[in-house]
């Protein structure tokens, strides 16, 4: 930050960076990170911890149906809601910044904006959004938001029994599908995150302002082949599930590595039945994602999937079940948010970038019915999803202030 | 059979017929078969059943420390024992014949054996060896009782705990360890089995005389990448140990199809860490065992295969760890008994072929301490470990009369 940047309103960096640290200790990990997939025991008590700072700071706390947990900064006779946020929950043995760095520095901008008494000319929620990281169901909380989470998908979630992981939380699935809200009440929707790559450290730029973000598709495939001795039964005759899940996993790596280079995938497991050494497996079933710049590439990439599937199938005599688990669209970011977020980079003094995102938001999602951007900063060595991820706290701390400068110009009285 | 056989000693078929139907009710799958690991509640309640119809018999119940449970009919005056049985463990899923049959058909030779008054020069010991199918540890019960079963691997076990699977049971790890017979005091193993192939069946013999048994290996091969956003990260720079996992499962089958098509191998297992698709894999652990002919071709085997694993962890860029889990030696059946067995079939007017087996049985960990051989009757299809897997009411009776005549014949007053 420049010199210039003492004359204008900052970020409290030490209380900021308090309570940076103290969100770390909810499901904190041996190796740094931390463990806080969407209702497990730590995502919980983080978001109480979340919802009493908020109470602290005289904020109205809320949880809605989806059990996103939102603080507003009332401004009295405005009709209308300025929504910045991220989330709390991580993936499993993530790391400490995913999600929960955007939560704080809105946190933080709530709290500034009220101390400083500037009034907006909107109210403005700083929100914590339930299982981005689709745990149970793709971006769970932003899509019960904007209104469009079918009951079909919470009935039928990734991991367990959705009924199961909310029992006690005084949620039902029902009110969860049913919370949508009316996009008529909302401006727009600011997301700060960590850019989970390498672009902005390699080129040592303070801010990324994002574009546009990848469309990304989740799916689970069957194989069924037969249960078989694993010592009687020839080779050549074996009808091998786990052989089928295998050679899918690596042709999918061979096709993003051709003719889909500007497209990435990911295998999160195989899982064989029945699991065993000496059974030939009956039953393999792979989950994987795949991402693409834009939908027409999204549906290129995945008739290709499915081609090199169904070879696969015929090859090793297997059954081919192909289901889909859920998708979020690519999507563009306003670009008039986005000139409101270069704007107060630069009178901070910070360079910007404009570029694309890699990674799945809730930005996205929200784009669907309200104006919506992205803000990154830099994360060291492009790590993420991993205990090791890391940004500077100066990093850090721009990034926040960008956040508070967008909201001041934008939505300034 | 042929019409002579009416005028020679057989067994009950009835009551054979009737207890092996009875027995296949514990743990009875809805597909037909069972499934009955090691120490699980029906695993548990079969056991218990074959030790109250033996003792319904007047045979003598044992159950040793590694929770072999046996039946003797001890013949006055006679020092030495001839053990005959098999195993009531299954493996999940599995069918209701492969080991079962072979605890049932013991049973009831020594129960028609006691009925004619016949006097053996020897005991006759029907018995039930723990966890063949190596839910836990490889071939617990027969090598806990040949004395050869390290306490480190019952520590170690494949499936959780072993503390935890027998508590309640009476059991302990040092007792099992410990359990060991003698060698003086025995004369032989007998061991009647399904083939788990399609031989027999194919060529139309009745019985199949096992000359030798494969060699088995049990490994769990761990390779170690990076935790990384499956978004953000470029595809050429993940380290990502799923990929390893499946490139390595298609490289040990292209190994069994090319330069080892005399052995068999299989990937039981492959489980990835942290197991989502939006992280890269950190860890991926493969289970897999291979078989062969002699122990000069496992090594030769077991080195392509390292040298396979070393290869594609260079590839991709992960660590690699090979640990062995257990083993089985080939092993040649003992040529008097197998004699014994080839004039008891011929006197029944059974056909009989001799043949090696590429299963693992019992037998083969009983023949570094007695005689052992191991008889065989069709099974339909060659399936095995499949709910499917079955054999004809004919030649189950079949294999135990000829089980019976062997008895009768080798060890008779």
């Amino acid at each position: 930050m420049s010199d210039e940047s003492s004359t204008v309103l900052t970020i409290d960096r030490d209380r900021f960076h308090a309570d940076f640290d103290t969100l770390a200790s909810f499901g904190a990990t041996a190796e740094g990170g931390v463990d806080r997939p969407a209702f497990s025991a730590d995502h919980q008590a983080a978001r109480r911890w979340f919802a009493r700072r908020a109470e602290e700071a005289g904020l109205v706390v809320e949880v809605d149906g989806a059990s996103n947990h939102s603080a507003l900064l009332a401004v009295p006779g405005a009709e209308k809601t300025l929504v910045i946020g991220s989330h709390l929950d991580s993936v499993p043995t993530g790391g400490r910044f995913d999600g929960a760095f955007g939560v704080m520095a809105a946190l933080e901008v709530l709290r500034r904006v009220k101390e400083s008494g500037i009034q907006l000319s909107v109210n403005l929620m700083a929100i914590d959004f339930t299982d981005e990281e689709s745990h149970y169901v793709e971006f769970l909380g932003s899509r019960a938001f904007t209104g469009k989470l079918p009951l079909a998908e919470l009935q039928a979630p990734h991991a367990g029994r959705m009924s199961d992981a909310i029992a006690g939380l005084g949620l039902d699935l029902v009110a969860m599908a049913n919370c949508g809200r009316d996009p008529q009440e909302y401006v727009g929707y600011l997301e700060l995150h960590i850019e989970q790559g390498p672009r902005l450290i390699n080129s040592a730029t303070d801010i990324g302002i994002v574009e546009s973000i990848i469309g990304i598709r989740f799916h689970r495939l069957v194989f069924t082949g037969q249960a078989d001795h694993a010592g009687t039964t020839p080779m050549e005759i074996r009808r091998n599930a786990g052989l089928g899940a295998a050679a899918f996993t690596v042709a999918l790596h061979e096709l993003l590595e051709t003719d889909f280079t500007d497209c990435v995938g990911n295998v999160g497991s195989m899982v064989l039945a029945p699991g065993v050494t000496n059974v030939v497996s009956k039953e393999a079933a792979v989950d994987f994602e795949f991402r693409f710049p834009d939908e027409n590439r999204g549906d290129a990439l995945e008739a290709q999937i499915k081609d090199r599937a169904r070879s696969i199938a015929e090859r090793f005599d297997l059954e081919l079940e192909f289901t889909p688990m859920g998708r979020a669209r690519s999507a563009q970011m306003d670009p008039a948010l986005r000139r409101i977020v270069g704007e107060a980079a630069r009178r901070l003094g910070l360079s910007a970038v404009s570029m694309h995102s890699g990674a799945a938001h809730d930005a996205q999602i929200m784009s669907a019915i309200t104006p919506a951007c992205v803000i990154f900063v830099p994360s060291v060595g492009g790590i993420s999803h991993n205990p090791a991820e890391f940004s500077t706290r100066e990093d850090c701390e721009n990034g926040a202030n960008v956040l508070l400068h967008t909201v001041l110009s934008g939505f300034g009285g």
